[in-house]
Order: C-alpha cells, then structure tokens, then sequence
C-alpha cells in the first residue's frame, strides 16, 4: 500500500515553559537535573510561581519530532490531546502551521493542555516537571486507523508508558501498524520512565519494536546494569535497529552486529538540550523512511539535534530542509 | 519624599506571538514591515492560521521596559491590564518572576488577553500586529496613586493613546506624578501612532513630559518633516531631555543645546528587534533615576538594546545587572 505519511507520532501534547534557573533552584526544589518528573497541577502552579520568566513554546516529544520531520520537508501526522484552551490553541497551531497533520479535536470541559515547566542551566541542560492536563485523555478512540495504517514508520514516546488510558492508544496503534506490514519507533524518553515501566517496555519491544532511540541512561536503565557494552548487546537482542545518543560525543547506531559510531555536529554554543533527542529522531526517521543508509540516517539526526541545541525552546527555528542541503545532505 | 520605585510604567499588557516570516509574506499580508498595527480579534485569529509556527513571550513595550529596570537591578512598578486566561497567567508570572510590581487584577467576563503577532524577517526587523483584547480596559480606578506618586520616573508608552479609556488613566497617572514633584517619560511608539494622535502627542509632550524616546521616523512624523535637523531642534523646545534612536548607528541624546552621540553595541547577529526600543529605555531611566551622567545613560541603554536583539523575545534573557556590570557599566 503507498503510504500517506513518512510517519505518525503518538504521545502527549505539551506546552513546555523553558525558563533559566541555577544549579542552587534545582536542588532547592528538590528536582533531579536532566529528568523528567510528573507533578499535578496544584504542584506547577507553586513551581511556575517560582520559576524565572521565561518563553511558552510547542513541545512534546513525538509532537517535537513530527515538527522536526515536517521541517525536512516529510510528510509528518501527530496524534495527542489538547485542551480547549488558548494554550491548545498554541499548541495546533504550530503543529499546523509546520505542516503537520493534526486532525484530532480539543478536549473540552477537562483539565487544561499539558505544561511541561523546564528549567534549563547555564551548561544548556533542561529539567522537567511535568503537569500532564489533558494529554492524559488520549482514548484509544483518538488512534485514526487511516492514519496510522497509512504512515511508513509509526512512532512512540515512552512517555505514554504513565497514562493508563493513553497506553491502551499505544497498544491499539501497535496493532494497527503491525497489521499495515509498517514499521515501528520507540524512544525510551526518559530514565525515571523506564524505571517505572521497565518490564511493559522490554515486552513491548521484543514484540514490536523495529527501532529504539536511548541515551546511555536510558538503555542501562532498562536492562538494569552499569555496563554499556551488556547493554548494547542486549537492545540488539530484542529490535533490528537501536540509535544510542551520547550528547557531545555523539551516537552509535546498533544493527545486529553492526555498530555504526556518529560524530556530533558542532555547535557554537549550547543554549537550551530541550528536544536534542527527539529531533536526533526526527532526522534519523524521516531519512529511513526515504530508505537512505543507517550513516545517512546518523548525520541527518546529527544535524537536526544540533540545531535545536542553539537556541531556545524544543523545535527547529529554521527549515531544516533548506538547512541539511546547504550542507549537502 | 523618598522613592518607592525607580520607574513606574503604564502600558498595554501583551504577550507576544514572535514567528519567523519571509518578505512576501508581509506583502502578501499587507503588512507594512517594522510598524504595528491594531487588528480586530477575527483579524488575529486569520492571522495567526497563516503565520509560522512561533513561541510566546510577554511583551508589551513599557511592560518590557519594567522588566529590563527589574533585570538592571532596579525598582520597576507596571500597571496594564491582561485577563483571567491561561495568556494572562503568563504575563503576570512574567513581570513577578522578574522583580517587578504588578499588582492589578485580571479582568474577568471580558475580552482576551491582548496579543501581538510580530513576524520577524531574515534581517531581525519586526512588524507588529496587535489585538488590544483586555488591555484597553486599563481604567483611571486601576492607576495606583502609591505607586505612581511613589516613583522617581513615569514611564508612558504612545501605545496608550490609542484606547480612549485608557488615555484617561495616562492622563490621570501623569497628573500625580506631577503633583508628587516626578519626572515623567514618554516613547513615541511608533509612526503611525504618531500620525493617529500627532495634535494630542504634542499637547502633552509640551505640557508634561520631561523625557522623550523616539526613532528618527517617529521624530520625523512627530513634526510633519523630513528634515532631522529641524525635528531634533523642535524636540528640544518642549522636553527637557529626548533620546533618538538610529538603529545601528546608534542613537543621539539631547539636552538644551547639547547633543550627545552614543554607539550601538556591536551584536554578532541580529536575530529579533523586537523590544529594541523598550530595553533601550529600560538602559536609559534606570541609570537616570540613579543619577548617573548622560553619557552613562546611553550607553547602558546600548548595552541593554544590544541584548535583546540577539535572541527571539523581547525581554533580557540573561541579568542585565550582571552583564553590565562584567561590561564595567
């Protein structure tokens, strides 16, 4: 069947609030640098009271990576939940305006749009509290069959391993896409979310998944060791491809018995992380969905991460499309 | 009387919509490039469809000007109007989280907070177009006698002159800073605002107003004349000190017969203008409500436009103290 979409992100929609903080507000607010933590409403309200100013941006993370396929010029649909509220607003719109489909409606009368309140250091790195609202109400219901059945690659971020309802969504896209002969991504997101879904997230993967995008804290962490090289060996045990990133020193991409190191594209100054990884998976989906080589697919998340690493907020502020062919990729 | 306050600034509360936009789009828009104009909500929101993806930050010219003071390490009151929204929530975060005083009420049952679309182009410059919403219910009950007789400087912005209600709280704030022995500062805003209420513009500069900001279009449109000599010399007739922007060239300061040259600060790349102004008038009142010479005046508002122009947003992303103060400012 010729596809409609190089692919279809799943996951929780969120506005992040990217403001700067001190290593000292980190710890006085008990917050575990470069995580992700879930806190209710009641709690960001305090939080964002005592937060630096900052700037409100689309974000999510396979919301983030649709964005970042659109922009390279792929054909990009995302299905997650908004509020109908002005943040939702914000939130569709941008989603649209990159060229994104984004079909699904607003919820109304529930909780407000997820919030994601990152506090991001002087060294770029960003810290995450996140108030789900909304996101969390992605029914099953929500998973358009043609949608996902019509998409190349269907992508996944392990953050929807929380919601309960939203897992049972995942599940039923898993089915889909299987179903459709497509294939299927997975980013495992964060190392407390492994943590807490370490099991659902190996059987998941043995099952289904083709390819698993990990940092090296991610990957320990789901197979509970200290030993990168175990680790390794592991993923490739259970998927056909794992891209591992490693920040500034780049990635290494797992194939059976291949093991393809990525350098990292350099970057003058790394202002904000927010969004490094999923961008990475952006430019690593989009050039194999367009069936280019695993070294094709490296350089191109390479660039798109670097990217996204330069400025402010969690998706590209350029066409990355114009951008990876000024530098002949 | 001792000084509660180094500025206290009256203003249109807005939060921003910054996207990027190419020059046809501003044509195919209508839009004349680097002004603002007024829009109705219908209008914002068909705008808004068509524009870029972007990220919001607050704005609001003088409302950007307090937070620059607060950032300087000044006392900075704001008073403006946003509403009970998820919109105005982030603007008044923004103005507390930063240091300064903003403690009017949000307005309940009516119109939106107030936005502004700024598209900026490949060259930084931004064109504005702005949906007053809740702002224009900025009422003479809510301007603050404490803090407006308890401040060294009122900061007006020409923005103001546009909503009629709130032409009256200017008026009425101008009043009691006059009484209570206060220096009063005006921006001019921008040239179409200047032609809109250029008569009414010159009534109370004449009578009231000790510091004028201006651009040298603005200056020109001010005096109906294409002649800077002659608009510069009619400047100094009905205020005591006006500042004169240029852009990169700088900017002119002049007092009586005198007429002081300030440099631009060299920017390695301009990336968004918008808050040039303000922050430039944030630089200038701060160092004059601590008495500092005119040349000192200039030259951190130099420093502080400097800032603002290199990232997308228009408040500083970064300590304007600490960056004056490793500048030896």
């Amino acid at each position: 069947m010729p596809s409609l979409f190089d692919i279809a992100a799943i996951g929780n929609a969120i506005v992040d609030v990217i403001a700067p903080a001190s290593e000292a507000f980190l710890e006085a607010e008990g917050l575990t640098k470069g995580a992700m933590m879930l806190i209710d409403e009641a709690q960001a309200q305090a939080l964002y009271k005592r937060m630096a100013p900052g700037v409100e941006a689309s974000g999510g993370s396979a919301a983030n990576t649709a964005a970042g396929v659109a922009s390279l010029g792929g054909r990009a649909a995302y299905l997650g939940k908004v509020a109908d509220d002005q943040l939702g607003e914000v939130f569709a719109h941008d989603m649209r305006a990159i060229g994104v489909d984004f079909r699904g409606s607003p919820l109304a009368g529930g909780p407000a749009t997820a919030r994601c309140l990152a506090n991001v250091t002087a060294d770029g790195e960003r810290t995450m509290c996140t108030y789900l609202g909304a996101s969390v109400e992605l029914r099953d219901d929500d998973v358009d069959k043609e949608v996902v059945e019509g998409a190349e690659i269907l992508y996944l971020e392990g953050y929807l391993f929380d919601p309960p309802a939203a897992r049972r969504a995942f599940a039923k896209a898993a089915g889909l896409a299987r179903g459709a002969g497509r294939k299927i991504a997975l980013s495992l997101s964060d190392a407390f979310v492994v943590d807490r879904h370490r099991e659902a997230l190996l059987g998941f993967i043995s099952g289904q998944v083709d390819i698993v995008f990990a940092n090296e804290v991610e990957l320990l962490s789901l197979f509970s060791t200290d030993d990168m090289t175990k680790a390794m060996a592991a993923i490739v045990e259970l998927t056909a491809i794992a891209a591992v990133t490693r920040g500034e020193s780049g990635s290494v991409i797992l194939r059976g018995a291949e093991s393809l190191p990525i350098k990292a594209c350099p970057v003058e100054k790394v202002i904000d992380t927010t969004g490094a990884g999923d961008q990475y998976a952006a430019g690593f989906l989009f050039a194999l969905a367009g069936g280019r080589s695993l070294d094709a697919c490296g350089r191109l998340a390479s660039l798109a991460a670097a990217e996204v690493i330069s400025h402010y907020g969690p998706r590209p502020q350029v066409s990355l499309r114009e951008l990876a062919s000024s530098k002949g990729l």
